[in-house]
């Protein structure tokens, strides 16, 4: 072998480096790791070969989820604040345009890079100058993101003409490291992995036995290439410009094939990263907590706002559903590509049948759930708030209007944490109260969550049922006696009735303040009553916002004494639970009974990354907020 | 060649039957034509060689779209109905699973049937009886609808295995007729055409040249079989058929690649269906108005319930749109297959380069936008208000949250009439009103639509602007002076502040009730008024929903005589803009001041279909019922 050039040598020092940088940062401070530990080389690559200043002129780089851009961010003067990455006021944990001109479009759910840079490519055709028109449209996208749709609606329109005919220079780098955040799923993965026996080199290439399914589009495929050699990527870079220059190509539309390594790097003293033992701990370095930089052992966060309770309410799902499984055989749980996230690995162990990860395909979860429902099977549809967003046709037009029966599971309801704004699962309540023919509910503690979780599957009604849960950690032990092993072997469930909410202060004739209380913030309100010690306020926890349980209301509308209402909820005020209750107050003309009404809720603009009690704060539905809401009305 | 089979000359027989059934029956009632044609013989094909008793054991069946199935409705007991369909308590003109156990799934909105059909595979291997297990599970899907995501998220999904890895039997039949509504785009529809070049013969198949990109995902592919020849069709399903029960498949999920004519035979002296001049006339085709069964010319509808005006509010937006394009050269037109329902064929020829059909893929439609509008081009987004639930996620995630600025035209806004369930726009506001960073607008009438799309573009803040306005006929005729002369040559356009409301019938010191109307419903509030002859009445054309015009909000309220607020929207009730100004009258204290609010709009139910009015007086918001509620408040 020839000598290694002293260039690539120093850029793999360079790599080197960030990797370090990374690495101890992430160990230290948590964060998305894998992701970002693949594409250090090509992101080096990638800046020594291309233009990326920011300017009109520049190059222009769409990162496609986003989590894997911090060595980008640490290459475009973000090294000195990279300790501040999703921590209040800190850099945000994907790129974003409004915290670095280098950031061109901002990434946070997955699969939206091709049209992004298709947007970008067909604008610079409008330019009327050269550099910009010549300038280079590169997205740098997923294996597991190719599970979605939107990139194949994305390259069906790639070879759109715009002005005279030209055509913009695009570049997608297909990043395939056979991972989502668990294993990548679906068929598609398969034909990635025969591309990948061919390689690129520099004497031979768009010379394949395989056709790629991007050439069905109509693109150049060139690959694959080791994603972790250097030398190889830029060559690849040179060339792909040398003959683009020359007008070598009668398509200016390139697909890239590279072979990267999730997590590349993260355990030092293990040479081969795809070995099994560490493939099967893929998933807790997509974006560990803290963890040991030696032994790759994860360590105890203690970050966690509620310090006492044992369980996530992502445990309570993934124990209660193997419970409800065994009782009921209808029982089928869906997941986009969220099977670690959302807790459902245990119960793919108990039943591997009745587990489907769609991959990152929230549309066709819904459909599919859908189409189970028809053929009377009981589809739990598994899915994170935000990502919610992407099924809402489906969940209106398949679900709904069909009165099937799907229990919607939405996970990562509320504030989201460090994830921030493209995460937060605040809009949920609001576009799904619309909808005819669904129930809406939101347990405050694990053990309503449990017996919600058991109602919606006894309900005999053919009415679809969603329940919102937050991230994270519950409430119970800090909140009241039951211990570790009871909860832990719970297995008897309590049926809720439909609409029916729960009181946790009583209302009586002094009542002058009614709190009602929609979901896990009915925890802080309920600390704020006990801080105050104040008798004249009764609280409801509502549990369900549709139907809302107007027996309740009626009830408390008839104490004269009441004058104050204040609702509280850790989804959107506009058009939410609080809206709800006004909804309900008007069409009964108690309106005029009372001196005032106060929504308390997310406001209505974006809620930036922090930790979820900064956020919380932030909303002012923390305790401490509500205490002044209380005591402002006193 | 030899006699025809005598059985095949039967069927052919009823497929002229049915042809004649159907294009009769449109001709004078209108309702969905093209597809239906081009899919008669499949159908009966289908019902010849497959069990459709709607029973658990029967095969299932799936029309993507859904408006391919009026002959399946005819062979299923509901050719007597048929005269119904589309009409008030008539038959859908859509699959219903709730009105015949014939259709399996529900089918308006594009690109869902593969999602759907495969539940019901999986859920059929959790059946113990063999007849279940075997059964069939087809869906029909056109080339159009591969332009969307969806059936690629299907697609990669479609080898899942169930319990025991038993395969469920899967028959996906591609359409193909390289047309949407328009013709088809992409570059996928090439891929199509390549196909179609081999021909499946008896004795020829599982043989190809090119591969295709169903054998991709790993599914047998077959084809092309020209989709009106019986005979081959038949021979094709009976030896899927034979060849299965032979076990002589590995894999059983299959695709069968059909070519056939929209509109076959609409026009019976012309002989060659695939002729230019006939192509051009598909999309008026594709539903037309009542039309004369010779020559197909058009003939005028007489259903409209605004006949004295002049203008759809789709023409105005095809002129509108051109003429701000002429002063504004960053105005960007992008549609999602609806070019011509959204009047944007005459933009096209104006400025083929600045209008961008991207298919059904209201998703990309939305990112491809974002994208744009990073490099400060002025997308105009225009999707049905239906369609637009498809990119929820991405104008929360890829438009809002970056605080770029693209202008949303959300057609069909309202209630749609004849298309029913599945195409009402009713949620859009409720869905929308809930994001940060988004204007939310409603025109009354054709001249402040107009002046609404010019200010829209106009506003130097970078805020995103949704114009929502309904289906068909305008209003201005009817109630004013102005004549066509006038608004056709209309290329003068008047701003209109963000937020600013219009003053229809002056407040003074003895008003007892305001009517606060939101968009087209306006017009039904004004007759109502002038009817009544009611000087105590004030009313408000608030024309945005967000933000509310606070200012005139807060005049209202200052007179103290005024007691009753009565809103009026053509969207959902349950956060929509009736629920803004409440919101509003509950932050400032005035619910105090009032004996009543009343929300006038969409209620908590799926709105079937019927005419418009009908649909209307059906939601209580025709002019009067709102008389009605006027009285019942005096």
């Amino acid at each position: 072998m020839p000598n290694k050039n002293p260039n690539i040598t120093e850029l793999e020092k360079k790599c080197q480096e960030l990797r370090d940088f990374i690495i101890e940062h992430v160990a230290q401070n948590g964060g998305h790791l894998g992701a970002t530990l693949g594409v250090i080389e090509l992101t080096v690559a990638l800046h020594k070969a291309f233009v990326f200043l920011g300017t009109e002129q520049s190059d222009k780089l769409v990162w496609d989820v986003g989590h894997q851009a911090y060595a980008h961010k640490i290459l475009t003067n973000r090294k000195d604040n990279f300790h501040t990455i999703r921590k209040q006021n800190g850099l945000s944990g994907f790129p974003s345009i409004k915290e670095s001109k280098f950031d061109d479009f901002g990434t946070g759910h997955s699969s939206t890079s091709i049209s992004a840079i298709l947007g970008m490519a067909v604008a610079s055709q409008f330019s009327h100058n050269q550099i910009i028109k010549n300038r280079w449209h590169i997205a740098v996208i997923g294996d597991g993101a190719f599970t979605a749709g939107l990139p194949f609606e994305a390259l069906n329109n790639i070879q759109n003409n715009t002005e005279n005919g030209i055509k913009p220079n695009i570049l997608i780098i297909l990043n395939d490291n056979e991972m989502s955040i668990d294993k990548n799923v679906g068929t598609l993965k398969n034909h990635f992995k025969e591309l990948s026996k061919q390689k690129w080199t520099k004497e031979l290439n768009e010379n394949f036995i395989i056709p790629s399914i991007f050439e069905l589009f109509e693109g150049n495929f060139h690959g694959s290439i080791d994603g972790h050699n250097l030398e190889i990527l830029l060559d690849f870079f040179e060339e792909l410009k040398q003959n683009t220059e020359k007008n070598l190509y009668t398509n200016k539309v390139h697909f890239l094939h590279i072979k990267t390594v999730k997590g590349k790097g993260i355990i030092k003293n293990i040479e081969k990263e795809n070995n099994q033992e560490i493939e099967s701990k893929h998933n807790s370095w997509h974006a560990p907590a803290n963890f040991d930089t030696k032994t790759g052992e994860l360590l105890k966060s203690e970050n966690s706002i509620h310090k006492k309770s044992f369980f996530k309410f992502q445990d309570i799902f993934g124990k209660t559903i193997i419970q409800l499984a065994k009782q009921n055989p209808k029982i089928i749980a869906i997941t986009p590509a969220m099977a670690s996230g959302s807790s459902l690995l245990e119960m793919q162990k108990f039943f591997p049948n009745r587990v489907f990860d769609v991959g990152i395909a929230e549309q066709h979860a819904v459909t599919f759930s859908a189409g189970l429902a028809t053929q009377n099977m009981l589809p739990f549809c598994v899915i994170y708030s935000s990502f919610l967003q992407r099924s809402y046709d489906q969940i209106i037009h398949d679900v709904c209007i069909q009165e099937l029966k799907v229990i919607f599971c939405i996970d990562r309801a509320g504030l989201v944490g460090a994830d921030g704004a493209t995460h937060q699962g605040v809009y949920d309540i609001a576009f799904l109260r619309a909808i005819p023919n669904l129930i809406l509910a939101a347990p405050m503690d694990e053990i309503e969550f449990q017996n919600l979780l058991f109602s919606a599957q006894l309900d005999k009604n053919k009415t679809s049922f969603a329940i919102r849960y937050p991230r994270g950690e519950g409430f119970l032990i800090e909140n009241n006696s039951k211990n570790k092993e009871e909860l832990d072997n719970q297995d008897k469930f309590e049926e809720i009735k439909i609409g029916k909410a729960r009181v946790l202060k009583e209302i009586n004739k002094e009542t002058k303040i009614v709190l009602l209380s929609y979901g896990i913030v009915g925890n802080f309100a309920k600390e704020a009553i006990e801080f105050l010690e104040k008798d004249k306020i009764a609280h409801y926890d509502m549990r369900f916002c549709k139907p809302l349980d107007e027996t309740i209301l009626h009830q408390i509308m008839g104490f004269q004494n009441v004058k104050h209402i204040i609702t509280i909820e850790d989804g959107s005020k506009i058009g939410g639970f609080g809206n709800a209750i006004v909804e309900f107050l008007s069409e009964y003309n108690y309106l005029k009974n009372l001196d005032s009404i106060k929504n308390l809720g997310i406001p209505d603009q974006i809620i930036p990354h922090g930790s979820q009690q900064e956020q919380y704060i932030f909303c002012k539905i923390n305790t401490k907020s509500i205490i002044n809401t209380i005591i402002k009305i006193i």
